[in-house]
């Protein structure tokens, strides 16, 4: 891949990078309390496995982008870097928009099932999670664009030599 | 595009279909009511805005499904055609994760945030909701084959040309 190709998704894949990272040390630092009736109430990540599940795949995706910045770019990988990038882009899409269905319950609660939204005790929890779905946004966002961009180089590439 | 590439994804279209239509059809009957203190309590699918995404979701790749089952195939679409099953996958994927997530708040409920579980309550309502996440799940995949069968279509073609 020429130099002019190879400048577009290495800064692609550093962007990744710093959202997934983001994401992951934000929603890891998540952290309130509050006081109701003399019960302490603590809230953090690990209370829900969806939370969890957030920060188990932007962590692999973190890991995952970090090895790509540095490996030597050579063809032969060229079909298993686009599966894995396709992978990732799922994995990212998919821990999203769990932590958004249940933040949503968070901040609204459900009245059908008697859930109570609980953002109003918690305010800063909200916040931090709230803050951990924009970067964990912004990296699928960006695991789409690469993923895009791929495609064009390897349209692009095939169309030439028709 | 030859025939003998052309019937595998005719097959795996055919079969999205199948499983997106499915997923459709068992959300939006799974219903369910509870008596409760002399309180009625109703379960349907329009309680939930997850819930109606997944339905919304489902409903959209079953029209692309059909319509793409009758698209007479021309190189010319081909382009666009990856690009949409992307879309279509990605799509899927997000409705399918948080789906999951608010139903696995819906059958174990979270202590931590003080949200019971309902399943208890209205059994039907949540095996309907399990069948449709199954025929979700089933579509997903399904649309991870398409692109995977479609990527190497156009990169056997490439490195064959190269």
């Amino acid at each position: 891949m020429s130099l002019s190709k190879r400048i577009p998704i290495f800064l692609l894949r550093l962007l990744a990078l710093g959202a997934t990272v983001s994401a992951t040390l934000v929603m890891i630092t998540s952290h309130d309390s509050a006081q109701l009736f003399n019960m302490k109430f603590e809230a953090k990540y690990t209370n829900s496995p969806t939370f969890k599940y957030f920060v188990l795949m932007n962590a692999i995706a973190s890991g995952y982008s970090l090895i790509l910045l540095f490996l030597p770019s050579k063809s032969s990988y060229g079909h298993l870097i686009l599966i894995l990038d396709l992978v990732m882009a799922l994995l990212l899409d998919s821990s999203i928009s769990a932590c958004l269905a249940i933040g949503q319950v968070g901040k609204n609660g459900n009245s059908h099932a008697g859930w109570l939204p609980i953002c109003g005790q918690v305010p800063k929890f909200c916040d931090h999670v709230t803050g951990a779905l924009v970067a964990g946004f912004v990296a699928a966002i960006v695991y789409f664009l690469i993923l895009l961009y791929s495609l064009h180089n390897i349209m692009n590439l095939f169309f030439l030599k028709t």
